[in-house]
């Protein structure tokens, strides 16, 4: 068997974004700082929070007024009123509503708490009352960057735009791929012969959801949090795929 | 910042394992024909089916009489009903039953399809009627493999014992640790500060699911699999704990 190893290493240097900055600009700076020089197959994932902030996707919830329903779900939940309307307006459906807990499904698919509105590492862009919602169109975010890259340093990378999210069945966070550009995501193994020879049951991998998964390891959460990981190793065959891809569609939801 | 990396390095050459088999030693066997000197902070994720099948965790289909429950569910979702029946039997609760879908909640408490019961991957040891159980308790299997390292290696390694998971919202499996030993498997964030000062709402992150699922990238799960992953650099600080620590309690459960 050839060698198998992947590496995630969080890279220095980041700068704080503000709006109207190149999420590609600052992958390739973060690249250089961090002495990389990018080879075909590597992956870079991008913390969702520079790209929403390149975006200007702020949201001040003193201008919010809130619906009769977001009042509603915000006794229920213990929540600010105005944030639940700004959910609401991000969601399709609302899928589970219980104190502390606010769970809808994004207008872009995503089943996610608070529709991925963020309070925390926003950035000193205003008060307290400043949220940060999901970039616009996330696989289109990864794309970018992956272009960026091939006019800049002449390799296109695979990107991960990557979130943490909840489990319902599982305690704690882990990341996933909100948006991606130029890997396989969701890989097919469906009549691929396990070590005994026989067809697997199994069916398709996650790849992108697994990778960021990993690159939340030295993401981080807190302080110390660093936005981009670059990824080399990632051995897998398929073809590319966005972010979309890994959303199960409504009416396979288990829960239908 | 200091430099973070972690990498994730399939181990060669892990030979088929056989009921009696000590896991600990085929572990410790792996790292030598990978050269790989074991460091204090190191973990090893190991594939679910060399743990069972190591502990003889195989089950002849053909001895078991499906009860009427099984033979129900196994018309609705057009699986073998002695399959079902096992599945049943590893189970405390059905979740959902859907066409070619069975996902139950497992004695130990993983909420996951067929109670974990494989019929791929499980080596020449009968016809098409064997199938392979989860280890009975994963966590000791975890800290029997740690203490087995510490003994004859002189460092106690994390460990992770991995299987993986389909998701309710999303497509495709990634890998989550069902058992682990010796490395922080849930780290509080509550009250840490953020990049901007202010306290995390993120609360936990489920890191031995996310190792587990970096280590699902190079573990594989075709005829080249490789059932031993070697990972280094984990970087995160809190007490360590168990597979079970990842598991929601029943009454957290957000579809109740």
């Amino acid at each position: 068997m050839r060698r198998r190893e992947i590496a995630f290493r969080a890279l220095p240097d980041v700068p704080d974004v503000a709006p109207g900055d190149n999420p590609g600009a600052i992958v390739v700076a973060a690249l250089r700082s961090g002495g990389i020089t990018l080879q075909s197959g590597d992956i870079l994932v991008v913390a969702q929070k520079i790209v929403s902030k390149s975006e200007g996707r702020f949201v001040d919830l003193a201008g919010i007024v809130p619906s009769q329903r977001a009042s509603a779900i915000a006794v229920e939940t213990g929540k600010d009123p105005r944030f639940v309307e700004q959910v609401l307006r991000e969601s399709s459906a609302v899928v589970r509503v219980a104190p502390n807990v606010l769970i809808t499904r994004h207008r872009l698919g995503f089943v996610m708490a608070n529709a991925g509105i963020d309070r925390s590492n926003i950035g000193a862009t205003g008060g307290d009352d400043w949220v940060l919602l999901l970039p616009a169109d996330p696989d289109a975010s990864a794309r970018a960057i992956g272009s960026y890259c091939a006019t800049h340093l002449g390799v296109t990378p695979g990107v991960i735009i990557s979130d943490s999210f909840g489990r319902p069945w599982r305690q704690g966070v882990v990341n996933v791929a909100i948006g991606a550009a130029g890997l396989p995501v969701l890989v097919d193994l469906r009549g691929h012969p396990d070590r005994d020879g026989r067809a697997l049951q199994m069916t398709q991998v996650a790849v992108a959801d697994a990778v960021a998964a990993g690159a939340g390891l030295v993401l981080g959460e807190a302080a110390d949090s660093v936005p981009i990981v670059h990824v080399r190793g990632l051995d897998w065959w398929g073809p590319a795929g966005d972010g979309q891809t890994l959303i199960r569609p409504p009416e396979e939801d288990l829960f239908r």
